[in-house]
C-alpha cells in the first residue's frame, strides 16, 4: 500500500509515529431503552452517580485549561457543568425512568428535546448551545453504557489518534499517555483539539481536510506537529525520516536538561530570571523540576471558581503560604483576582456583558467590590511573612486605579497592624496589558516597582482581536510593529524611572522573541514551566 | 405642598418645566381571556397584525439609535424583531386562540412559558433573554388591548414623564413632541433612557432613587439636564429661576443658529471642516439644514440589515449616488461595511463571538467575504461619478489589511473600466481606531489620502473598556492621556506624510476637545448634526 501524505496545520511540536487509533464516533445509541421495574431506584442511582462522574471530569478539564491559561475554554467546559447540573434535564430524565425508560436512552431523548426547543429558536447563540447540550447529554450517556462505547477511552496501546474533529469530551477521556499524536480532518491552531495536544505535549497536525479518510484504513501514521505533515503508512524510508526527526527531537529535550538547573542569563552574563506562570499551587513541584528561578505570574482565580460562598481570608492564606514556602527564596508574584463577566463569581452581581473581555474586570471589579479585594490583599500580606511574595494588579488602564489599589493595600496593612498580624514589605506591580498602560508606563512607573507585561492581552487589545477568536489568527502575534513598541515604550518608562520589567504572556517564552525582549530591556520572562529549559538556552546564545 | 428636590445624573442636556405624566405601569393584564368560535380567524389577523406592528416599532427604533451611534443599543431591537417573529412563539399563540383564548391573553401566556423555561436554564445569559421575551410578549398584548393600556401612548398634552424606569419599548411608543423631558428613578449616562433622551434632544435626569415617588403627585416639575437637577411643585422662585435657564438655553439654541450657514473656522482664519455623521441616506436633508459641510462618516450598515438576502450592486449604487447628490460639491465619506458576530448579515456564515467588539468584523469580514465587499465598492465606484465622494476602511489593524482592500478596489476598478460603466477617482482613506493603527499610523500613512480617527472605538480598545458597559463609564473618555496621545501620533504621522486628519467619533462634537483637537492637527471634525452650530462656534472661539 502506498504511503498517503497529509498536509495540515503545525498544531503542536513533536513528532510522532505509531498504530492508527481511528476516532469514527457514530451517533451514540442507547441499545437498551427500557429496565424492570424494580431497577427504578438504582438505575436513577446510575443516572445521578453519571452525572457527577461528567461534571467532575469537565470541572478537572475547566482546571487544567485555566492553569495553561486558555480561560475561555475553561468557560466552555465550565457551562458544561452547569448544563449536566440542570435541574430541568434531571427532572425530565427522573421522569422518563420512573415510566421505565432506560437512564442513556432517557438522557439523550431529553438532551435532544432541550436542544431542539434551542435550535429552533431562530438565534445563532441559542443554536450554538444546542450543540453543547447534545455534548453534555452524550456525556452522560456514555458514561451509562460504559467505557467500551466512548470509543476513545478503549485506546490500550500508545497510538496515533485519528478522526474527523475531537471534541473537548473526547480528548478529555484519552487515558493518559496513550495518545502519542492526533491527526483530524477539521481545526485550526486555536481550536480545541490543537489546544489539549499543546497542554498534553503531544504533537498534532490538523485541518489535514477530506483526504484524512484515506489514512483511516493505515496501520502506521507519521507525524510532524512541527511542519503540519502526516503520513499513512510510510514508506521505510520516510518512516525512517520520521524516526530520526524524533530520535533529533528527543535528543534536543535531552540537551535542554541541563539548563533545567542553569541560571538564566545571556551570553554576555546579563542576568534575565526565568520563571514559571502558575495556575494553582498544587503546580509549584512540576515548577520547579523544569527549572523555574520563581513565579512570574501566580494567577488566584481557581480558588474563586466553582463554589457556592466566596473563598475566606485563611483559606487563601493558606494556599498564599504553601506556594510562597515552596519555592524558598525565589519570588512568587501573585496577580490579584482577574476575573470579568465570563465567569461566575460566588455572591458578587456580576452583570451580562456582551464583550466581557473589555468588561468590569480585574481591578476594576476588586475596587468596585471591597469584600473580594480586601480578603485577598489581607491573605498576601500574610503570606508576605512566609516567603519572597510580591503582589501585582490586573487591567490596569489609568493610573487612578493603581492609587486607589494601594491604598486599599494600606488600609489592610493598618488592619492587620493593629491586629498585631506578620507581615513583611513586598515589590507591588502593575500588568501592563491595556494599550493605555503601555502608553502612559511613564504616569504609571514612579507609583510601582516593577512592570510586568502580559503580552496576550495586550495584542488582543491593541490590534483589538480577540485571542480566542480563530478567523483572527493572523492579528495575534506579540511580533506586531505595534506591540512591539508598546513594548519599547513600557520599558523606556521603566529605565527612567528605574523599575524592572517582565514578561508574562506567551511571548516570554517564544525562542523568536526572546532576544528582542531583551534587546528592549526586559529582565524576567515567565512561561508555562515547559518552556523553561529552552528559553534558558535561547537566552545563552543572546549576546 | 413644598417642592421636592430631587438630584439625579446629568443624562441630556435641556430645561423644561411642565406638567407631571406618571409612568408607573402595572403588570399588563389581558382583561378579555376568551372569544368567540366566529371570531377566531379574525383574532388571529389581529394577532399578526399587532406583531407586524411592534416589528415595525421596533426596527425604526433600531434603525434610529443606529443612525445615532448607539450600534449596541440598536442590537438589543433587532433582537426583539426577532424575537417577535419566533415561529414557536406563533405557534404557540395560533393553538390557543384556536382553542378560544384571546390573543392578548394568549401572547402573555405563551411569552411566559417561555420566559419561563429560559429563566429556568440557571444561565445568566438565558435569564437575561427571559426579561426580553416578556417585554416583547407584553408589547404585541399592549398592541392588541390597544393605546389606552400602553400607558405612556395616552400622553396628549406636553409633559415631563417621571418614571421609576423607562424601557425601550416605553420611550419609542411616547407620541412624537410630547415628551418634554425625563425623569427616573433608576438609570445612568449610558442607559437606554439617556441615550434615547439625547436622540430624542429632550433632557433627562435619571437615577434620582426612591425619591421620585415624592414627586409622583406633583403638577408641575422642573428639571435642569445638564446639572442633573429636578424640582418637583417649584416655589415660584425656583419656577422662575427654571424659565430664565430655560429662555438662556432658547437664546444659546437661538445664537447658534447664524453658524449654521458659516464655514468651520478658526478665530485665526484656519479651515476646520465640520460635517455630520449619517447613519442612512434619508438624514442628509437635516444634516444639510443644520449647516453640515459635508459627511464625515457615512454608515452603511443599514442597507445590510434586517433583510433576507444581500443588497445588490445596483440597490447600493441608488443609495451612495443620491446621497452624494444631495451633498453635491461637499465631501461625503462613506465607511465601507462594518458589522461583526453582533448582528446578522443574510448569507454570511458568521461564528458566534464572545466578544464582537474584538471579532471577526469591518475590514476583516470584508477581504474575507468578496462576495459582500465587491459589490460595496463598485457601487462605491459608479456613484463616484454623481458627486464628491471618498472611501474609507474600518477596523484596520495592520498595513497588510490596507494594501489588500486597495488591491480589490482597483480589481473593481478594472472590472467596471473594461465594462464601460463611468466612475471618478477618489481619495482613498483609513479609520484610525484600533491603537495598532495609531502606533503604526507612520506605516499606514503613505498608503492613504485621509486619517479619520473614531474616537469612539479608539478609547474602548485603548482602555479595553466597552462603551455600552454601564459600569466603565469612568473609563470613557477620549480625554484620557493615552487617547490624546494616540490621536497625536496619528496627526504627526500624517503631516509628514502630507495627508489630513479628521475625527468622526464623540471627541469630535465635544466643546471641550475642539480645541484640543484642533492643536494636534485635525483639520476635519464630523458629529451628529444638532451638534454642528455649536462645534462651528467654539472652533470661532479658538486662536
Amino acid at each position: 500500500m502506498a504511503e498517503h501524505r497529509l498536509q495540515g496545520v503545525a498544531a503542536s511540536d513533536g513528532v510522532a509515529v505509531g498504530p492508527v487509533f481511528v476516532h469514527a464516533p457514530g451517533k451514540l445509541e442507547a441499545e437498551r431503552t427500557t429496565i424492570p421495574e424494580d431497577a427504578v431506584e438504582s438505575e436513577l442511582a446510575s443516572f445521578h452517580e453519571a452525572v457527577e462522574t461528567v461534571k467532575k471530569k469537565l470541572s478537572e478539564t475547566a482546571e487544567e485549561m485555566r492553569a495553561g491559561g486558555s480561560e475561555s475554554e475553561a468557560g466552555i467546559f465550565e457551562a458544561h457543568v452547569e448544563m449536566a447540573d440542570d435541574p430541568e434535564l434531571h427532572e425530565g430524565v427522573e421522569e422518563r425512568v420512573r415510566s421505565l425508560e432506560s437512564p442513556e436512552s432517557a438522557v439523550l431523548a431529553v438532551g435532544e428535546e432541550f436542544a431542539e426547543m434551542l435550535a429552533s429558536m431562530d438565534d445563532e447563540y441559542m443554536s450554538a448551545r444546542a450543540d453543547d447540550v447534545r455534548d453534555v447529554a452524550s456525556q452522560i450517556a456514555a458514561e451509562l453504557i460504559g467505557g467500551g462505547a466512548a470509543g476513545l477511552a478503549a485506546l490500550d496501546v500508545p497510538s496515533v489518534i485519528l478522526a474527523r474533529s475531537l471534541a473537548p469530551s473526547d480528548t478529555a477521556r484519552i487515558p493518559k499517555g496513550l495518545a502519542l499524536g492526533f491527526v483530524t480532518a477539521e481545526g485550526s491552531k486555536t481550536s480545541h483539539v490543537s489546544i489539549m495536544a499543546r497542554s498534553m505535549g503531544i504533537p498534532a497536525v490538523v485541518g489535514v481536510g477530506e483526504k484524512i479518510e484515506e489514512a483511516f484504513p493505515a496501520s502506521i501514521v507519521a507525524l510532524d506537529g512541527s511542519t503540519g505533515l502526516a503520513v499513512a503508512d510510510p514508506e521505510p524510508d520516510t518512516e525512517h525520516d520520521f524516526k530520526s526527526r524524533q530520535e533529533l527531537a528527543e535528543e534536543e529535550r535531552a540537551a535542554l536538561e541541563e539548563f533545567k538547573t542553569l541560571e538564566g542569563r545571556t551570553k554576555d552574563g546579563r542576568r534575565i530570571e526565568v520563571s514559571a506562570n502558575l495556575g494553582s499551587a498544587k503546580e509549584a513541584a512540576d515548577a520547579l523540576d523544569f527549572g523555574a528561578e520563581g513565579v512570574g505570574l501566580f494567577r488566584t482565580e481557581f480558588l474563586f471558581m466553582e463554589r457556592d460562598t466566596l473563598p475566606t481570608e485563611d483559606e487563601q492564606f493558606e494556599v498564599y503560604r504553601q506556594a510562597v514556602e515552596a519555592f524558598g527564596e525565589r519570588p512568587v508574584i501573585f496577580r490579584t483576582l482577574d476575573v470579568g463577566g465570563d465567569k461566575d463569581l460566588p455572591g458578587v452581581d456580576q452583570p451580562l456583558e456582551e464583550n466581557p473581555f473589555l468588561g468590569w474586570r480585574g481591578i476594576r471589579m476588586c475596587l468596585d467590590v471591597p469584600e473580594l479585594f480586601k480578603p485577598q490583599l489581607r491573605a498576601l500580606l500574610r503570606a508576605s511573612a512566609h516567603g519572597n511574595l510580591k503582589v501585582m494588579f490586573p487591567m490596569v488602564a489609568d493610573v487612578s486605579e493603581i492609587v486607589a489599589a494601594k491604598a486599599v493595600l494600606e488600609e489592610c496593612r493598618e488592619e492587620l497592624r493593629s491586629e498585631g498580624a506578620e507581615f513583611d514589605e513586598f515589590e507591588v506591580g502593575v500588568m501592563v496589558e491595556t494599550p493605555a498602560a503601555a502608553i502612559c508606563a511613564s504616569d504609571l512607573a514612579p507609583e510601582v516597582s516593577f512592570f510586568s507585561i502580559g503580552t496576550n492581552d495586550l495584542v488582543q487589545y491593541t490590534l483589538a482581536a480577540d485571542r480566542g477568536n480563530e478567523k483572527l489568527e493572523h492579528l495575534q502575534s506579540a511580533d506586531h510593529p505595534a506591540v512591539l513598541k508598546l513594548i519599547g515604550l513600557t520599558c523606556e518608562a521603566a529605565k527612567e524611572a528605574g523599575i524592572w520589567v517582565g514578561v508574562c504572556g506567551e511571548a516570554a517564552g517564544e525562542p523568536d522573541l526572546i532576544p528582542r525582549l531583551v534587546e528592549l530591556g526586559v529582565t524576567e520572562l515567565s512561561m508555562s514551566a515547559p518552556r523553561i529549559p529552552r528559553a534558558k538556552k535561547v537566552l545563552s546564545e543572546v549576546a
